[in-house]
């Protein structure tokens, strides 16, 4: 037990260790206890020798937090694990929240890490050189009404839109809504692509378009990309100039 | 000389090796040439032992990408240094379209990383928990009319807003306008994280609003990250919720 008790909410990027950051990797290992949802602590098990490990089932999030501080409080070094970008629909809110409900001043490092968004770009070419908006189809958190006016105002500023949790067993309409939505504004012709398991194992990428987004497996591991007017697809990449005189 | 020539397009974080990925450390080990803008090879040169070392001014990106075709023309792997994710207003679509101009089949490696906009958010708190947009404010490649209609889409969509080149010497008025933008639509309390050098050597950070944002620094090496309608600092940290019931 050592006397300086830390609490890291570490983005741990895609999975593969490779796409770790050197700090998060540094972070797992001085952790005493590792916390987080199950499929991600599979994702890091070899990093992790001769710890406590709590894994959780998923929707759990408030409770991992509040066990976070527990241990924290109890003197240990606790890592919480996000995939993807802790700071990205990751842990790190949740857990500055729970600190600052229970008025602890327990420090808190957050470690940034590749955001879904990054490496499926990566597999995908070049789609994400210009503005673009990230967007969450999930409504669990968050009104639809909401979510359908954020992805209007994205297709009308003609940004790159990277859709999150597209799709889910018990959420589907969400996503042929949301290519409605966008084909208020933008070609069918635009690329899109649909990246499952983005630079991890099981990695499945294909390039289409948004006329034709919906006939491709899309689930809750898929990271969608939709161009802007300007995206391209050459030789299986996808790419949206800067601007450039090539 | 390798037998096998590779491109690796390495996106390197903030800067600092803690930042960087397991891979994007691995792309410039296994170069035999590093290519790059002068300010992100310095930040880099601990990483670098015997090897070619381009580095080349500001907005000389075409020519460094072609310089770096030239060079696995000639069997050499080659790493192009990108700040932050080579995906992201980075190398990799440049490289790209150089790639496909000059009809070369040479193999492309797009080694994404963590983007500005993730390393300022670790060091603000949690601002990017939900829905978010990343806009330029640089006008040398796009035109200011098209951006200033992305602020204006993203801040009536409630997005939250990351900007990135906000200013720099010649360019200042665009930060002025950006904030006019926001104000139509979020409220002068809006929470304003400005953040420079984000997670590398010389990191300042002030957590600031919209009605005040302007009377802070804010230069080249700035991201400034501006809230949705929910984002509240607690602490010194600025946090936008999921909307968990913590």
């Amino acid at each position: 037990m050592k006397s300086q008790n830390k609490i890291y909410v570490v983005g741990i990027g895609p999975g593969n260790r490779e796409h770790m950051s050197v700090r998060a990797i540094e972070a797992i290992a001085e952790a005493d206890v590792i916390i987080g949802y199950k499929t991600y602590i599979d994702l890091i098990k070899d990093l992790i020798v001769d710890k406590e490990v709590i894994d959780s089932g998923m929707r759990k999030e408030v409770e991992r937090c509040n066990l976070t501080l527990d241990y924290a409080l109890q003197g240990k070094n606790v890592a919480i694990i996000s995939s993807g970008d802790a700071g990205v629909y990751g842990m790190a809110g949740i857990m500055l929240e729970v600190k600052y409900e229970r008025n602890s001043d327990v420090e808190i490092e957050v470690v940034p890490g590749i955001t879904a968004a990054s490496a499926a770009s990566a597999v995908l070419g070049a789609p994400m050189m210009h503005d673009f908006a990230v967007i969450s189809l999930s409504d669990l958190l968050t009104e639809w009404e909401l979510i359908k006016k954020r992805l209007d105002c994205a297709a009308m500023g003609d940004f790159i839109v990277a859709l999150y949790n597209p799709k889910s067993m018990g959420r589907v309409h969400q996503i042929e809504e949301a290519r409605e939505i966008m084909m208020k504004y933008k070609a069918g012709s635009t690329p899109v692509g649909i990246v499952k398991n983005a630079k991890r194992q099981g990695e499945q990428a294909v390039i289409t378009d948004l006329e034709h987004m919906l006939e491709h497996d899309i689930d809750m591991l898929t990271v969608v990309v939709i161009g802007n007017a300007h995206t391209y697809v050459k030789d299986g990449k996808m790419i949206t100039p800067r601007g450039y005189q090539i």
